[in-house]
């Protein structure tokens, strides 16, 4: 009889082991989506299947810098604008690519490691953009990299690795601040923010 | 330049947007599946669009009880091992269903209702499945009616409008047993539950 009902319920069961591969959604939440799309078909679900592969069809990784695009090179690599400011920073992921651009706090390029070394995950500094990154800092005329990568283990692994593969290069090299965030409670903090905190404490002025 | 970078971006945009339209998903778990999925195109996204318009075109409404299923009359009102059972369990989703089937508790029909009587959302009774199932109770024989729906306010109210409309009816109607959930701690159960967990207490016996 369960085998029965298995095979008559075949889609959405499809549909809900399909979205528990989704990051951060368990099976809970994945029914719940399930359930919701159905109840909406004409307004949700099908709009997001064509989306889908409308994205999938129209969407490319960027030749040069790795982040996701229609066009490749990126419009972040096309744009000469961007290119101006001799500055390029160096990001582990496309997401946080696109936190950043969502800061409006840089206008310059980008380039994609796409990972962080980690010897406990196996990632060798050989599967990341690496070199693609040496040949981007030799052929242009890039004054600064900024060093966007996460306050992680891995994040600086990587940072310390890059910083050394540099040595050689003209090039001035930078990292975020690391500190309190904004509207954050010291009294919820950790000890290691804090510490950071206090050590690249700035002088104000009175 | 924002706008002419919306426009370049907009197939992940658009699916960044009809994400956060899902049940529990925000604009940043949104953002973090769009790229998982375009990281995974050939073994998530695709296999994932397919399936939603799979399911779509498959999946109905059971014109009988309200359940999803590939067929309608569903199999849970055409197998007649379950009419033998003269139980109908009235729940409020089909979510609801879902869930007292993985339970395996209860092997009989079951009737959807389709939401719950809520003054506050301006959902009245002619808004539910009521009138469909007071014709099931008419037409077939059934012994006991399971009301399985949520201790809510709202589920309370609407398990109290259907008993009052079943009062000239021939049939026994339950409720589910409320009371301290298995696995769960005393300290940090609500009062309600606990005072309804001691108010229906059971002797047992020595």
């Amino acid at each position: 009889m369960l085998a029965d009902m298995e095979v008559k319920h075949l889609p959405i069961e499809s549909l809900v082991k399909l979205l528990t591969k989704l990051p951060g959604l368990g099976a809970r939440s994945a029914r719940r989506i399930s359930l919701h799309l159905l109840k909406n078909k004409e307004n949700l679900l099908e709009p997001l299947a064509q989306q889908l592969l409308q994205t999938a069809k129209h969407i490319t990784f960027c030749e040069i810098c790795g982040a996701l695009d229609v066009i490749t090179p990126c419009h972040y690599c096309l744009d000469p604008k961007r290119l101006e400011k001799r500055a390029i920073c160096l990001v582990e992921d496309v997401a946080d690519l696109w936190a950043i651009e969502r800061s409006n706090a840089f206008f310059g390029h980008y380039h994609v490691l796409g990972g962080t070394i980690s010897a406990l995950e196996g990632r060798g500094p050989d599967m990341l953009n690496i070199d693609s990154l040496m040949k981007r800092i030799e052929s242009q005329q890039y004054e600064e990299l900024i060093m966007a990568l996460n306050p992680t283990v891995e994040g600086q692994t990587t940072a310390h690795y890059v910083l050394d593969q540099l040595r050689d290069y003209p090039i001035q090299v930078s990292r975020l601040a690391f500190g309190i965030p904004l509207g954050g409670e010291l009294d919820y903090l950790d000890e290691g923010t804090l510490t950071m905190a206090m050590e690249t404490r700035r002088m104000v002025t009175t």
